[in-house]
């Protein structure tokens, strides 16, 4: 199919410990019709179990990007969708995959995006969930959620397959964006705009900002801001900061 | 839930060659509810590899049933459904899982339902085919189809789920929001003060503010922010307040 939307989409494996679910993964990402695997720091890859398990999808190993930092492989990315397993206590939205899956294919008209699975046994951290625009959740069994990895992988990849193949034909056109997705770069020059205002301001103990900072990241997240609304956000900060005069960094 | 009729789905894999494939069968099934595992002719079984596999999903395979062929393990079952890779020459009903979940899950209300998976190089024969009232392929894609088993016990099973969830209603507790929605009487009083402080910063063109609200309004009404929230940032134009020795309204 031409300009196929799941030729936007990424899968971002986080701090994987065994190398034979990475394998397993790119497996699952093919026949699905995924290619684009990004790894953020591997436990051991490359590696002879990654390569066997990934039978004839080796091709997506060779190809796969290795990165220091899940921020660093968000680089060039406009949707990020974490993966969680649990029901997170602040109230951040957690959707089912099927749910999620129509506003990702919207997404990937624009822009990459990229769905994030955490560490087989700890999954994302906060920091990393920090990053995300939108959590999904797959319904497992609340008496046995031990999903695999790679069988997360696969469920997400075919419903956005499935999805996919519904969309493809589709006459209508859609509105575009006035702009693009903000990138998460850009995202965390806001937030550490917004962090050093609050600052000053004394809105902020400068001690314990992160619970604080937290909720407001993941409102403004839920907003998913284009590149013209965070220069709009920064240019209100940049003025409260001349009034006060403030520095800037 | 009660009468659950995920209970009544049988998993039926037939000449299962490695034994690491029916533990990570065990532990996909169990992942989404089902917990009867059918095993007709596997090349070795009990096995290391298949515990080793099956994680916390290793009573599936204490469980599990041995067949000496597949006629003698769908004694009881009312709907055989049988799961192909390959659009069949013979013209045989293929239906999507999307499509035959709904009919499995109404006759799962009369008797047992039996999903049945074939070898994994070969597939079911012929013969084999002929025990099923139905058959269902994934929409794997065509230029790469080979689903490991696990994995594709992991989708069927993964719509089985959702569609029953669908039809009894998710017992699960979904997390409550941490505070109401807020009001539009809160809305709009965050968006007058916001509206003042940045006229009082000199953010704001006081004679043709309305473009620029309007894009602030859509950006925070995309978020739908609660009532906490509100608070929060109208705490933090306080804050601007007092530093720049503004008058509040």
């Amino acid at each position: 199919m031409m300009n196929d939307p799941l030729d936007k989409i990424r899968i971002v494996l986080v701090g994987t410990t065994h190398p034979g679910n990475i394998g397993a993964t790119a497996r699952a990402m093919k026949t699905m019709g995924l290619a684009r695997l990004d790894l953020v720091a591997p436990q051991r890859f490359p590696a002879a179990e990654a390569t066997a398990m990934a039978s004839g999808a080796d091709d997506l190993l060779m190809s796969a990007r290795i990165h220091g930092s899940l921020r660093e492989a968000l680089v060039g990315v406009g949707l990020v969708v974490g993966t969680t397993a649990r029901m997170r206590s602040l109230e951040w939205p957690v959707a089912s995959p099927r749910e999620a899956v129509p506003a990702m294919l919207e997404s990937a008209r624009d822009a990459d995006v990229a769905i994030v699975f955490g560490r087989e046994h700890s999954g994302l951290t906060n920091l990393e969930i920090e990053l995300c625009h939108r959590l999904i959740r797959i319904p497992a069994s609340a008496a046995y959620s031990s999903l695999n990895l790679a069988g997360a992988v696969q469920i997400v990849a075919y419903e956005l397959r499935v999805a996919a193949l519904a969309v493809v034909g589709d006459p209508e056109p859609i509105a575009p964006r006035d702009a693009p997705p903000a990138s998460v770069a850009e995202l965390d020059h806001f937030y550490n705009h917004l962090t050093a205002v609050m600052l000053a301001v004394d809105f902020m103990h400068p001690d314990k900002p992160r619970r604080l900072l937290r909720r407001l990241r993941r409102l403004f997240n839920r907003a998913e801001p284009d590149h013209n609304e965070v220069q709009i956000l920064r240019g209100f900060l940049s003025a409260i900061d001349a009034r006060i005069g403030r520095e800037q960094d």
